[in-house]
């Protein structure tokens, strides 16, 4: 241990980008729908777990983006974690919106699209929506999930491209 | 596209773990320090951007834990990214809070312990935290970061267990 001031050359915006570079993500796809029932969904790579008693869930989303007046509190949402075998679905659904739904591929949840070949669905409920500037954090109750498909390998996001992770360094004791 | 019902037969607390098992997350350890300057930290798989203009990250933590009373509005923090050579540092940091600075493996920052050998270090202070049951998001402004590290493999946490990821593919177009 020293007690130098250590050096931070990186500032503001980029001091983000480049740190976060460096930070892999588990890749998820979020269904919903809008009022008049048409799907609605997009890619993200912020879902993340908010205490398990009660069960939350929570997402970050641009407050530009066109989903989000959907997710209003009281929506039905799918949070979907997705595998190597997902990565065209992945893509697919960080892309132009109007060839997101058009494959089919996909089951109605009272009028919540579920990909079923996703590695596990989970289904939730907004319970709010803290605003943080141009951005939110969408809090999900958890209400129920399918049985999750063991034999996948996690998709992920880093440095900007998919990636899947198979070497495994330690089990927690 | 079939309009039947899918079945989710997980419910509750039980849903939320199910379909978590199969969301990988990147591994972070988040420093700081007590009113006194005695250094805390901890590892943490939820940290994620919060929007690039401010440049802000968000994690969750557990308010029961004996750090959150020092994440005051404010505080200094530091958000390091590992990689798989940061393994030790992640359990150990996982661990005891008694085992976790006492190999002088790190510099201190205004009396924030910093660990270089990390593939990357974000400073920022505590900007707001929002609590939502037992948990907080602590919503941190990004200042400054140290140059990543762009040999590193990235170290993940999935099924209860650290793994990495070596296999690319596709690159973001």
């Amino acid at each position: 241990m020293t007690n130098s001031i250590s050096k931070f050359p990186v500032l503001g915006q980029e001091a983000l980008k480049t740190a976060f570079r460096m930070h892999a993500s588990g890749v998820a796809i979020i269904t919903s729908k809008t009022a008049s029932g048409k799907p609605i969904g997009f890619t993200a790579t912020s879902v993340t777990s908010l205490g398990s008693t009660p069960p939350l869930v929570s997402f970050n989303i641009a407050r530009g983006s066109s989903s989000y007046e959907h997710l209003v509190v009281g929506q039905l949402v799918a949070i979907h974690t997705l595998c190597a075998k997902n990565l065209e679905l992945a893509q697919r659904m960080a892309g132009p919106k109007e060839h997101r739904f058009t494959q089919n591929d996909f089951d109605l949840h009272e009028d919540v699209p579920i990909f079923t070949q996703a590695s596990s669905v989970l289904l939730g409920r907004v319970r709010d929506r803290i605003e943080v500037e141009a951005n939110a954090v969408v809090v999900v109750d958890a209400l129920a999930s399918t049985e999750a498909n063991d034999d996948a390998r996690p998709l992920l996001y880093y440095r900007r491209g998919y990636l899947t992770a198979t070497e495994r360094l330690a089990e927690n004791s």
